[in-house]
């Protein structure tokens, strides 16, 4: 019998996330029942969502209780089936959740398809779930035109880099704001924004004036509280503020007062919506093939942040809050098919 | 040569406006230059923005420099005219400011049709930019379905009032929110509201939470402030949240804190969009025939809250902060051509 390792929610985090809001289990992996299929889990995705769904609170899925093996979005070979859909070898992506082994019905998994070239962690950001909030935020709610003013938050981060590369392709004015200034540095000389702002050393109001000295068209929002009062501030007429995240506000029970100024949007009839990449999935087929030939032409660059074994799950969330991210955050649990056995998995 | 009194702003307002923002002032009408009409002012429309001219900001018009006569929008009379397209006699309406005699260039003056029948304070609240406001905002962004959930705040305001009974002739289920009980009886009774809120009696949270038992669709806000954050705690998906006005932050330096779960609208896939309905005159004409059809079918009632005397305004603005007030507020300076001249009119 397969042993499944295993990260469990064991406490409601206060705050930034505690390696004690999880618990480590070892367990048999069951035999399986007709119709279902058995995973070995590869990569896992670590996303500011995650924080959220340790939250004693439903949100577009159910709350998950204390005890279960918590939620993760991964990639994974499929080991075993009792599911005609699915054969061993087949490469499968879904909520494989923080462990080794995942037993899954088959209708939660997408296949996914051999593209000569491209990397299995690609599909965890630039053909995932990642670049598709970028480029539906961007495309879809941002509704970019030439020649404006594109400012992006977390500029460095998995969405934000590609955000701000969209923007570019679209021929906007763009600027960053990130956490570093290697950061902002790589931001500029290699995903090509106009400017980079550090946040934690600058003056946020004056670096934002001086960069967007034509006001503020587009706003792509992952952080909410003071940032997005700065940007309120410069918006031009009707201009479009793409909620997508809120990261100050995932770590705290006593959410931070929103930003002062809304009443901005009515003077200038801006508009600010949110949205969740899932709403689009029926799309995503369309922005793949942009996606990929952008990333082939030199348009789009990316970066992985990869971290090894399943072990360093917690504290590898952490990095997303710390502001030591740089790129998707990746877990890697097991070898790619055909690769050597990582240490780390054991 | 005629007197033209006038009240012109002395100071800057400190939260709540006090007389003493204003000065008295009364000087000789000019004579005409080629080009120019004279008005005579007869009636002022009283709004809140109004109170936000005052401050030290430009908005979507330029600041009102201290010693300039108060901004204020109106209807008159011509009484005079050295410009050919305009006679004696003629109802015009514009910014006519808060004064007996307004002289202009003409531009900035919109002539008023004759409808029999109908009152001229009409064209301030049901036929002006109050009912044009009502009608784009809540049809245009609010994006109204039948059996949809409506909440709007000032709910027997001028504004809210019609907003409320749209609501209902688009097959809604209409709750408003508003600051006394008679007010409350009043938007049921006669405007036909489901249900009405007391804001400064009730808790604000429970009592939505009762009234809007699916959820709520569209929010047209009036307000800002703590009734927004309790909205937003019961949007449901895909919610429009109307920003027409923020009343609570107008009179103040300091503006209170935003709302402090702004990231509803992300997992609520929400929108929250400003308005300006000067954008939207070049649809007044087939807006109006709507206004006018629902007003003669009796389904749309609306008051008028006239006040007396130019020697009034100041301390009639203030009626509409502090929840005194109920329909359109309109301040009567002088008699309509054929009408007794009023005794404060002098």
């Amino acid at each position: 019998m397969k042993t499944n390792r295993q990260w469990r929610l064991a406490a409601r985090p206060q705050g930034i996330v505690q390696n004690s809001d999880f618990e480590w289990r070892e367990e048999a992996v069951p035999a399986l029942a007709d119709g279902q299929v058995l995973v070995r889990n590869i990569y896992l995705s670590l996303d500011p969502t995650n924080r959220v769904w340790m939250n004693d609170v439903d949100t577009y899925l159910p709350k998950l209780p204390l005890g279960a093996v918590m939620r993760g979005f991964g990639i994974g070979v499929v080991e075993e089936s009792k599911n005609p859909l699915f054969s061993p070898g087949d490469i499968v992506q879904g909520l494989l959740n923080w462990q080794e082994f995942a037993v899954s019905q088959g209708a939660d998994l997408a296949k996914l398809p051999k593209l000569p070239g491209v990397p299995l962690t690609a599909f965890m950001g630039l053909l995932g779930h990642i670049g598709l909030t970028a480029y539906f935020g961007l495309l879809d709610l941002g509704q970019p035109k030439e020649g404006e003013t594109l400012v992006v938050s977390t500029a460095a981060g998995a969405v934000g880099s590609l955000v701000g590369q969209i923007g570019k392709i679209k021929g906007m004015h763009v600027v960053g704001l990130t956490s570093t200034d290697e950061k902002c540095k790589w931001i500029k000389d290699e995903l090509g924004y106009d400017a980079a702002i550090n946040y934690k050393t600058e003056n946020i109001h004056a670096a934002l004036r001086k960069h967007c000295s034509k006001g503020i068209d587009v706003y792509f929002d992952n952080v909410g509280g003071e940032i997005l009062e700065a940007v309120l501030n410069l918006v031009n007429l009707r201009a479009r503020i793409v909620l997508c995240g809120a990261i100050t506000q995932y770590n705290s029970d006593q959410p931070a007062p929103g930003p002062r100024n809304l009443s901005v949007l009515i003077v200038k009839r801006a508009r600010m919506e949110g949205f969740i990449v899932t709403d689009y999935l029926n799309r995503a087929e369309a922005a793949s093939r942009d996606l990929i030939q952008w990333a082939q032409q030199g348009k789009l660059k990316y970066r992985v942040d990869l971290v090894e074994g399943l072990e360093q799950t917690p504290s590898a969330l952490r990095k997303l809050f710390d502001g030591s991210n740089t790129g998707k955050l990746v877990v890697k649990i097991g070898p790619e098919p055909g690769e050597g056995r990582s240490q780390h998995a054991g």
